[in-house]
């Protein structure tokens, strides 16, 4: 596995990304989702070398249920990008799935002309870690892509986990897949994730499907329009697209360019991405202080008891967290 | 002003609230909202005392933006239901708002008859306090207004604000009212509110409105369908309704009592209030950390260049984070 391999010096990992090497940013990513004290150290220097170089692409967040036609839907625009000479990365988070390396090779199989492109790099996420981790790791492997010169990044997910509103928090665009019919298949769509979009393809819009597909476009556009606009304007659109047919893509494709010169004519751009930072360094600050409460021992220890006279009505619940912080304090003197 | 009245003592506070006194349930409420330490530790008593004798109402969240007759639309169906013969208690929240005690009369005139009605009971939220705070003293309201015996409690928040997922989380059933006309109206509406709400009622459904209000009923319900149910497999409808000829207001409460019996069938009333009290001792775990973090000197005194650093990219929003933390973490051991 590679993170047993010999740990590289920063200056390789930093001469490999900047150079664009694939196998130096494949290499890279593992060291970040390392658990290992001293490959975490490492990656905080690897990271801290390339942030200047970083932030020069354009980062889609791309989700939907599963057989939305994700897979198809995403090796279809992304071929679309590199045959205009693009530079693609897709990252993959799942924070659900038990990945195993074998899983690596099956995603590379699911996009299979993709991941033979000279110009694309697909990467899965690291399995199994927590939100909060999975989180970092993605937004670290993005910085990571770009200063591997990757113009444009991919950030995949499943569109049923709490990892929508995450992902959202860390691309510049949001773009949600449905299905027509909205039956049973929209079920499975988390509540949130529709108004959190930038714009919706309805993806298999083709032969029989293409008249409900019309149809559930008008439905979706009428529905957003009952939504206040984000506060950069933009009004999430709508489209129809075949990723069999290849139809509709490569209108995603101007929509999301048009986007950005949108926004960065008047600045959202940029400030999008800042926000987004500092809203990351206040999440993580937020997920340390709450990870050394809920794994402190004593805390542990009452904790169950504590929630079970909070369910039961015996105490109520700011009185219940009064006693359980002052408990946590008094702990932590002592450490 | 009352919080400068002689303190009672615990027991006469808990004998007015059991015997359902209007005045001790609203000295017992400002007891609550008092930032004095000694108060506060009787506050925790009183309620620790009347927990058991607190549950039994059904909890309504009303919300809407400014000029879509909240008064009016509380005032009526406030009336129908103490006509009814229940007692009910009106909250309101406004953590935006200075609200003095000159706005407290201004709120009994606003509902004017609701306020003369021996039934009802009237009170709007402490002024300026933070959202925390406005979030813990409405919960404790709720009990005491309980164990005073309103059987139907109104919690009534601006529709424009933060506040709103607050009252959501600590209501039983939270209802979104909304003007015709899709136009700038909605504007206001945050994003997500209308996800939340377990019935829609559309305002103002009478006269010239009419024809539009009936149009926007169908469109909401259209775009309502477009979401997935709750988990309790209810789905939010939408109505007309008319404070003006009191039309409309009858079929609210009765979709409001269909909701309370279909959710206590299924085990779901109960299991809800659980999850919100479990919610909220976490919720109040998380902003006590976070008020210790945020109000260290040390902290505040690197935080705003830390901030910069982190927004112009010269460090990484995970980084940052850990920084600060073992920073805090230093402070915290000495203290």
């Amino acid at each position: 596995m590679a993170q047993r391999r010999k740990r590289l010096s920063k200056e390789v990992y930093v001469e490999g990304l900047l150079k664009g090497d694939k196998v130096s940013l494949s290499r890279a990513i593992t060291l970040i989702e390392s658990r290992l004290g001293k490959d975490q150290a490492l990656a905080r220097e690897v990271l801290s070398e390339i942030l200047p170089h970083s932030g020069h692409s354009i980062r889609i967040g791309i989700t939907g249920v599963p057989g939305v036609g994700k897979s198809t839907f995403i090796e279809t625009l992304g071929r679309h990008i590199t045959a205009l000479g693009k530079k693609l990365a897709v990252l993959t988070i799942d924070p659900s799935s038990q990945r195993s390396k074998g899983s690596i090779l099956g995603d590379k199989t699911r996009m299979e002309e993709l991941s033979h492109d000279p110009l694309a790099f697909i990467r899965p996420s690291a399995s199994g870690a927590a939100l909060g981790g999975v989180a970092n790791h993605s937004r670290e492997s993005i910085l990571l892509c770009e200063a591997a010169g990757y113009e444009v990044i991919f950030i995949e997910t499943v569109g049923v986990g709490q990892s929508e509103t995450a992902v959202h928090g860390m691309v510049d665009f949001f773009l949600l897949l449905m299905l027509a019919g909205a039956g049973d298949e929209l079920q499975g769509i988390k509540k949130g994730i529709m108004e959190m979009a930038d714009a919706i393809a309805i993806t298999k819009s083709d032969g029989d499907n293409r008249p409900m597909a019309l149809r559930a476009k008008a439905e979706y556009q009428s529905a957003l329009h009952l939504f206040p606009p984000s506060s950069s304007d933009w009004y999430p659109s709508v489209l129809n697209c075949s990723a069999l047919e290849n139809e509709g893509i490569s209108e995603i494709w101007q929509l999301i360019e048009k986007y950005k010169r949108q926004m960065q004519g008047k600045g959202h751009f940029e400030k999008k991405r800042q926000e987004q930072q500092l809203y990351w360094m206040h999440e993580n600050i937020r997920q340390m202080l709450e990870q050394k409460f809920y794994t402190s021992e004593k805390v542990l220890s009452l904790l169950k008891a504590t929630e079970k006279n909070v369910i039961q009505g015996k105490q109520e619940a700011l009185a219940a967290a009064q006693e359980l912080l002052s408990i946590f304090e008094k702990t932590q003197k002592k450490g």
